[in-house]
């Protein structure tokens, strides 16, 4: 049995996307910036999918939708270019401890640059921001406050709309980094007070390579990448049509199945969550137990390493992870979970199996079956394992 | 008759490209930085992939590639890195007046935020860059020179490997935008005293929304977006494994082709041009006559203007195009033929049709068919075209 539970790190494609891209690379190929009926069928693929993406945002307007190449350009281009826009209203940006590194590594870089300093929040021990602690934060200098929508390793969904909700009172954008919650939690960027998002179609069974943001009517976003004037100057480069294409092909039906979707999966990811806790002793489910993607589970499994469980779900067939793909062959415990206050042997030991729409009753069932002996296994081998039983 | 000549602008992707890129969006398409077999499958592919990109333009490591978004983040890429990674060593660039909008706005907004200052070179009548001016323009202060491969408008090949020569003698970086290039002629970084390259897939055949670039080891290019540690960490983001084995798979197609690509194309291009030379009155051709791109062929029609025949051939299903894709929609006259000495009212009047390898004969019979009535009729209307002949 192939068991695909790292759906936090990348999704399979769903075959109606490929199919609505195909065409874009063998008919309708033209460069959407030329003039003649390859280049327009080619634009219309394009206007297509923005409106098609604004729409499932429930953007104001179509031209609020930026496509880029995938999430990190997104949150790059979006902090480097507030940075460099608002310059003169200040210097200062919050965040949080658990951000995606594409955040933490570029504030981190423009901090080293001394053109920022940064206020980095602390989180509870469920991975949540108070949203009183981003108004505290707040100083007259503050031109940015990014928040993620919800967390890639914990799944915590953070209280982005209050978040939002503090900055719009104080005049301060707001970015969030939603790369993991749109396409499986309702994102609606007026109902949440959103300035700034990110988001990217590999997470939501869309292809790789393609992202979009959105930016707000009159916030100022400078182009990271310059050159020719396409996504009206804010990002140069012949346009990925068929990636756009496949991204508002995946989001469009992401969006009309999430509830049904969210569903299905809440019921799996609360099964798996009940079994393994239920069938394994000294575990600790990482994140919120409610305020959490449907998708996401996250244990603790102390005495043991991330790696060797993995290796040994491999061999059975089952795709897992320690955390965030993005540091996977690095030896530092996730960012996230010490920021959640939780000790590095504990960290060292986590596990995250991540759902889609496709994973099955039977493929939890398996799952619950050959885990369990497979952390007994590796628990007997380990030399800080309390033999004879504990608890 | 449907004709396409806009192959400069993008290209239509093979069919065993799309066929190798398929099963990387259905099967392997997990993170190739997780830790289970589906990671595995993917890693397998990219690195296979960035083996074949090097082996094309006979790098001496696969390690000296880097996937990309594109040229025109390649191109941003490399210029910001350099510009960053080098300023102690001095803040003076090095281009040509001729080079795309991705390398010309890059160096003028770093010009403008007082990073460096930038020479600006003049190219002769055909467009080329004098090798003997580059090495006059070197400075102490020089950290890097820019000169494109061939040129995108009017498909001139330049004295790559000379300059490549004079910069290396000089101890200067040389980086050369190859987006035209490669696939279409020889490029091969080592015999042509190259340090950075920049390339992009959809020229050639490949995937839009993908490039390459390659940084002789040794060579200091720190990341534009930060984020994970993918891609060496010189470019953070899931790497669009997909469309990356497409890049390599249709370079490979194209490399193991170019010879006979060449000579069909060389042929059919000066059929193009002798034909059209026969045919129409008072039109020069831009560009060397010779040391041109085999795909490309670039008129100056005089006493009318680029778009009235643009529409006229599209209308009788042939696709072209005035110059730069990435500039269309602007009523600037093309910088490329200003820097040429053509006038402004001749640069008005430019008409681009650039082949593929799929161009055939009949389509080439076609266009000088349709090609002339066109041009007279145009003619006819205009105020400025001396009636009753001329010459």
């Amino acid at each position: 049995m192939h068991v695909y539970l790292d759906n936090a790190a990348t999704t399979k494609v769903l075959p109606e996307v490929i199919e609505a891209m195909i065409p874009y690379y063998t008919e309708y190929y033209g460069n959407p910036s030329s003039f003649h009926s390859f280049a327009r069928d080619a634009h219309k693929g394009l206007d297509d999918a923005r409106r098609t993406v604004a729409k499932c945002l429930n953007a104001a307007n179509p031209s609020e939708i930026y496509f880029t190449g995938g999430g990190s350009e997104g949150d790059n281009m979006i902090l480097r270019g507030v940075v460099q826009a608002y310059r003169k209203k200040g210097n200062h940006v919050i965040t949080s401890k658990i951000e995606h590194h594409a955040i933490l590594h570029t504030l981190q870089e423009l901090e080293d640059k001394g053109l920022i300093t940064v206020t980095y929040l602390d989180v509870d021990e469920n991975g949540l921001v108070d949203p009183e602690a981003v108004k505290a934060a707040i100083r007259p200098e503050t031109i940015l406050v990014t928040i993620m929508t919800a967390n890639n390793e914990v799944g915590t969904i953070e209280p982005v709309k209050e978040i939002g909700a503090v900055c719009r009172e104080a005049g301060v954008l707001f970015h969030t980094d939603a790369v993991q919650a749109v396409g499986h939690i309702p994102v609606d960027v007026q109902d949440m007070n959103i300035d700034l998002l990110t988001l990217t179609a590999h997470k939501f069974h869309g292809p790789k390579g393609v992202g979009a943001v959105y930016i707000k009517k009159g916030v100022r976003v400078p182009a990271m990448i310059t050159g020719g004037g396409q996504e009206n100057k804010k990002r140069a480069g012949t346009e990925n049509v068929p990636g756009i294409v496949g991204l508002a092909k995946a989001l469009e039906i992401q969006t009309a199945n999430l509830e049904a979707n969210m569903r299905k999966m809440t019921a799996l990811r609360d099964k798996l969550i009940a079994g393994v806790e239920e069938r394994i002793k000294t575990v600790h489910l990482n994140g919120h137990r409610t305020q959490r993607l449907p998708n996401n589970v996250n244990f603790g499994i102390r005495y043991i390493e991330s790696e060797s469980i993995l290796l040994m779900l491999d061999l059975q067939g089952v795709a897992a992870s320690s955390g965030s793909a993005c540091t996977s062959g690095s030896l530092d415990p996730s960012h996230v979970l010490l920021a959640m206050g939780i000790s590095h042997e504990e960290a060292n030991g986590s596990l995250r199996m991540t759902l889609s729409e496709f994973t099955t009753e039977e493929e939890i069932d398996y799952v619950l079956e050959i885990l369990p002996p497979i952390v007994q296994r590796l628990r007997d081998m380990s030399p800080i394992y309390p033999k004879g039983g504990e608890e």
